[in-house]
């Protein structure tokens, strides 16, 4: 049983150095919280929208100012990101993504605290193939990767590497960024 | 109600660019599981170990090999990492780190699922001044930062800044890298 002095795990091996690094969003990304708020409030509220009235705005820009604040209640509810949609392609394009990059899954999971359970097991029933060493949850996105994927440009602030900003209804009218509308595009690009 | 496209929340604003970066690791560094560890196995198993016997040894390996696996099951347990103590200083030091640089709380609480809640709770406990956006839960420690304070040299692998080491048991014969012994010694290096 005796070992070297700071012995590391068996299972412990250092991230890779022989291929780039990619981080890849979450919310809007991998996973669909949209398509839950517009059957949340359908069904609730009695409020429907379509995806045009969505473009260039937050979700919680159309919603009627006297409920609006009812949004981040029903993110801040525990279960809220268990049961998301994975948007259509994600697990196809990262798996092989995979094969090629050392790839993180970057979440800024840590506004909502109620969310780091759910996030992980969601991570754990639609992505398996993603190592516990390779998800970070974050505030901030201080990662040393050399790719982005996020429908977030605040995120890509500070940031040096190449940002593909993946197409969300809020920035459809953003410019400034490489984009990729599906992760059909992004297996284009990358694989 | 109108903001401008892909606006953000009022309340976000980017990392500040005027202040040195600095990862610190929570525990052995900020929380004290080995504490636990110890009145743990005292309590339910009747054995009882000095800070002499743990030297240059990880907690499991003093163990008696028919319950060491026993270690792993404790800390997986819900709640484990919710009542850990401080580590003498690390509070007041933290503090005052957080008015001269850019901290980030970084761990590799994902190796623990059950961990995330707890440690992010404990955290607000006990360091309320740290913000939701420079929490960073995560496997390998890919962060971009000047600074690292770490008890784990594996997580200094391929990290080009300064690597402050910070000493547990486990660590205290290397040689290779710069040492704090207490937060004192990080104040005295740091302040």
């Amino acid at each position: 049983m005796t070992t070297k002095a700071n012995s590391t795990p068996p299972f412990y091996q250092p991230p890779p150095t022989d291929k780039l690094r990619i981080a890849i969003d979450m919310d809007e990304v991998l996973a669909d919280p949209v398509a839950k708020f517009m059957e949340i409030y359908r069904r609730e509220h009695g409020y429907s929208y379509t995806h045009d009235q969505l473009e260039n705005k937050e979700f919680r820009e159309v919603l009627p100012p006297r409920i609006s604040h009812t949004l981040r209640e029903y993110i801040n509810q525990k279960g809220f990101f268990r049961d998301l949609n994975v948007i259509p392609g994600a697990v196809e394009v990262v798996k092989q993504l995979c094969d090629k990059y050392d790839v993180y899954i970057v979440s800024a999971a840590m506004e909502f605290p109620n969310s780091l359970q759910d996030k992980l097991e969601w991570l754990g029933d639609h992505f398996p193939f993603i190592s516990w060493t390779n998800i970070i949850f974050c505030g901030y996105k201080i990662v040393n990767v050399d790719m982005m994927i996020d429908d977030r440009i605040r995120n890509f602030i500070g940031f040096e590497g190449r940002k593909l900003l993946f197409t969300s209804h809020h920035n459809i009218g953003l410019t400034e960024y490489e984009r990729v509308n599906t992760w059909e595009e992004v297996a284009l690009k990358l694989l």
